[in-house]
C-alpha cells in the first residue's frame, strides 16, 4: 500500500507519520508514505499555486495546472487505484469506507487549501472525494493524515494484536464498553466488582450490556442500522 | 484562548501546530498550545502509563493517576472551561459545536491510546467528549490537531479575510458551490461562462444554484435541519 499526498505544506505533515503506529507500518514495509509540495509543480518563478476566483469573492483557488502535473508524473510511475480528494462537501469518512480502502494498493491524496480548488481537478482526475466531518478546517493535510490512519492500522500485520482493530467501536456496530486498570481502587473510585470476578461469563455480559447501554445513550442511530 | 494537550505522543503534535493558520495564530498572540508529554506525570521510574485491562481483553489501558497529576497540576494555575476527551464514543464534533468552542477561554484536551483510557478519568474530571467521525484511529493526537484547527481558525482576527470563515462550506448550512481560477480554458476544460460575465447578480444567483443542487445532491440531511 502507496499513499502519494499532494500538498502545499509537506511540512505540517512530517511528525504525524514520523510516529506511532504509522511509523511502524512504514519501517515494516507494510505501507509507503510520500509527501509531494505542489509548489514544486508550480509553473512560475514564484512558485504560486493560487489565483483570484472567477466570479469574484474572498480567498484564493488552487490552480488546475500543479496538480495536474504532480497528478500525471505519479501516474506515469505507477498505477493508482483512487485519487482522493479531502473536501468538507465530500462523502464523510466512516469505518466502512476505511475497511473499504484498506483493501487498495496505490492511491493519491490531494489537500486543498485557502478557498478550494479548482473545480476541474476535481472533475478531471479525482475518483473519490472523502470528508472527515461536518466542520471547515485550514486545509486538507490534517484530513489527509486522519484518513492514512484510519486505513493504514486496519492493513493485516500493522497492529501488533490483531484483535484489537476487530474490538474497536463502530467494527461491531456497537460502542465500546468502559475499561478499567489498576488500581481497584482509587481514592475511593472503584472498578465495578464484576471486573474483578474472575467470571469469564459475567464479564462478557457486562460488557455487551454495557455496549449496548452506551450506544442507546449516545448514539442509538448506530443501533437503527 | 489556550488549549493544553496531553499526551503520550508529544512528538506527533508538533508539526501540525507549527505551520499555517495555527502557527499565525499562536504568533499573533491569539491562542497558546501547549503539549503535554503524560509520561512526565508516571509514579514509577519505567515512565509507565498503562496497565492491563481488569476483567481481561486485549489492549492496554491508560491509567487514572497520571492523568489525574497533569490536569490538576494545570487547574492548580489557570481556570479551565472545558476539560475534553477525544474518543470514538464521543459526541460527534460539528461545525456548530466548533463555533460554540471559538468563544471559550482555556481547555484542556486529554488523548487517550491503546485500548482506551480507565473510565474513571472520564467520570471524574472529563467535561466533554468528543469525536471527529465514526471511524477508529490510533490515537486521540489527530482529533486533537483537528479539534484545535476548527477553533481556531474561527477566532476573531485568525483568518487574514474574516468573511472567509464565514462563506465556508457548513456556516450557512449549505456546501459551497464549486470554483475556478485562471486559465479560463484549459485543454478544453472551461469555465462556466457566467463566472466570466462580470454580471455579479448572475454570478449570484449560479452560486446558490449551485451551492443548493451540490447539497441536495450530496448532503440532503443538511437541507432537512
Amino acid at each position: 500500500m502507496r499513499f502519494d499526498i499532494i500538498t502545499v505544506l509537506p511540512g505540517l505533515l512530517e511528525s504525524p507519520f514520523a510516529h506511532s503506529i504509522l511509523q511502524r507500518a512504514q519501517k515494516k514495509g507494510l505501507c509507503e508514505i510520500v509527501v509531494h509540495n505542489l509548489r514544486d509543480y508550480a509553473d512560475n518563478k514564484h512558485k504560486s499555486v493560487d489565483d483570484y476566483p472567477y466570479g469574484g469573492g474572498s480567498g484564493m483557488v488552487m490552480q488546475v495546472a500543479p496538480f495536474a502535473a504532480c497528478i500525471e508524473k505519479l501516474q506515469a510511475e505507477r498505477h493508482y487505484d483512487e485519487i482522493i480528494f479531502m473536501t468538507p462537501d465530500g462523502e464523510t469518512l466512516n469505518q466502512s469506507i476505511a475497511n473499504h480502502l484498506s483493501t487498495k494498493g496505490n492511491m493519491i491524496i490531494l489537500c486543498g487549501h485557502y478557498k478550494g480548488i479548482d473545480q476541474r481537478i476535481r472533475d478531471i482526475y479525482v475518483t473519490r472525494e472523502l470528508s472527515i466531518g461536518d466542520y471547515v478546517l485550514s486545509g486538507g493535510e490534517l484530513p489527509a493524515a486522519v484518513l492514512v490512519d484510519a486505513v493504514v492500522r486496519l492493513v493485516p500485520g500493522v497492529l501488533s494484536d490483531e484483535t484489537s482493530a476487530l474490538s474497536d467501536s463502530f467494527q461491531g456496530g456497537l460502542l465500546d464498553a468502559p475499561v478499567y486498570t489498576r488500581p481497584a481502587d482509587w481514592r475511593g473510585h472503584k472498578v465495578p466488582d464484576v471486573l474483578l470476578s474472575g467470571n469469564e461469563a459475567a464479564i462478557n455480559q457486562w460488557r455487551d450490556e454495557q455496549a449496548i447501554a452506551r450506544t442507546k445513550d449516545r448514539r442509538p442511530d448506530l443501533l437503527d442500522e
